[in-house]
């Protein structure tokens, strides 16, 4: 059984656009903001130096499907779950709430990756330390199919 | 057979990040900058007035996949195709590559709607102008199932 | 004597650049969500509805000076007072600390305007109740030069 | 006698905010891309790497001047001169225009610095390079007292 890590935002004015409402694009920086600070909450940082080097998370995909719109100083709701753990990858969810009501919900999936300098980034296999504590919010998902018995 | 609207983007410094490469977000500006020209290649643009009414474009979806990290100063070409017409909705396709380089592909799914004050937004059908010009980046894409003879 | 109004901001990866540290731009995000949390503290809004018109806040100026870099993850304390209330016009200053260091200073100066349709911006006189709520944060500041006695 | 370096801009979507017209900080990008257009029309970029070193050029003041909004699609003129050269230090002063209408003005000074890993940002000398090319763009401008003759 999985739990959510939950984060708050609140929509600020250079959120929105024209329009009047927020701009699409925002979504995604509240998807990586709630995303660093779950990484926070496991005494991490998206970015870490090792001497030269550096640990980072370069996207390889992600998405946002919009229900409603959302105003500026609307108050949301972000529910950050995982669906799936890979060697290097992982692939998180986020549910996005407005007073109860769904207004959106993305997807981020992100490889863990060494940087070396005048290299491309190369991935690296999720630390034990990331991998036991995102257990809690790992969704019930068969990454590979039963193999019979 | 369908051809490409083409647009061109240069990265600029603050679209990248403190990883060195340019942020995932920025994706997202360049595909909407696209579209955006593309109306505008049709005599159209984004927000279009009527009284104190207000033509517009919200996105129900939007999404990226991500296959090299592009740095400042790249320029970016852009094929904008249109997948789907709807009655209401487009959804648009985007290729980006650098000096022939595959980088990203994106989509964006937009409604045409109107937006009255204290209304949510209300979707409308495309117009026949719209329509007309849009033929031309179509993608033979097969809507409906064949009806059997 | 005036006390100064506090705000904080953590450092979001997105306002870093490739340099490695926060561009400059951000803190001119960072100086107009602060203000924004102050019209909140006095029960108000940078945009306020009366019927078709917006009440809104334009800027006239926005200036920064930067004393130290800073970085992804470093938490921000921001202070504003207000040097200077005309009959439209506010004039805000900011002091930005980390860890108790001086990072920044910057300045906003808005004008309270009445948008109305196709017309543009018309500035009015600050309200009563934003004019008495400012006066905490009002610096001792002589606008017209004393008067010979 | 100096001269202008010239640049246009396009106002995109995501430049404005629910007030209709560009949000303030949008003036920040636009000015720091017409100083980065102008420093490739010199053969340089403002990040270079020597090594492991990078040279860059941090702000240390910029503002901005608003004398009339402008909008979604809007084009912006924009000219770019030097107001001073100082050992490290550059001020450009930027000039807004729409169909010749003054929109804006605003500066930027930067400072030229070495960054090494670990280490505050150091200043520089201006290159003889920068120094050379950036007379053309210089006003008329006496940074030192005269001397008595």
């Amino acid at each position: 059984m999985s739990s959510a890590y939950h984060a708050t935002r609140r929509v600020e004015f250079s959120d929105t656009d024209m329009a009047g409402i927020v701009h699409f694009s925002s979504f995604f920086h509240y998807m990586e903001e709630a995303e660093h600070a779950l990484l926070r909450s496991f005494g991490m940082s998206v970015v870490q130096f090792e001497g030269e080097e550096k640990i980072s998370w370069p996207r390889v995909k992600a998405s946002c499907q919009y229900t409603r719109p959302v105003r500026f100083e609307d108050m949301l709701d972000i529910e950050v779950r995982i669906r799936k753990l890979g060697r290097s990858s992982v692939e998180y969810e986020f549910l996005f709430f407005q007073d109860g009501h769904p207004i959106a919900t993305g997807e981020i999936t992100a490889v863990c990756c060494r940087f070396s300098k005048g290299e491309p980034p190369k991935p690296i296999p999720l630390s034990e330390s990331y991998r036991e504590q995102a257990q809690q919010y790992l969704k019930e998902y068969v990454d590979d199919p039963p193999s019979p018995s």
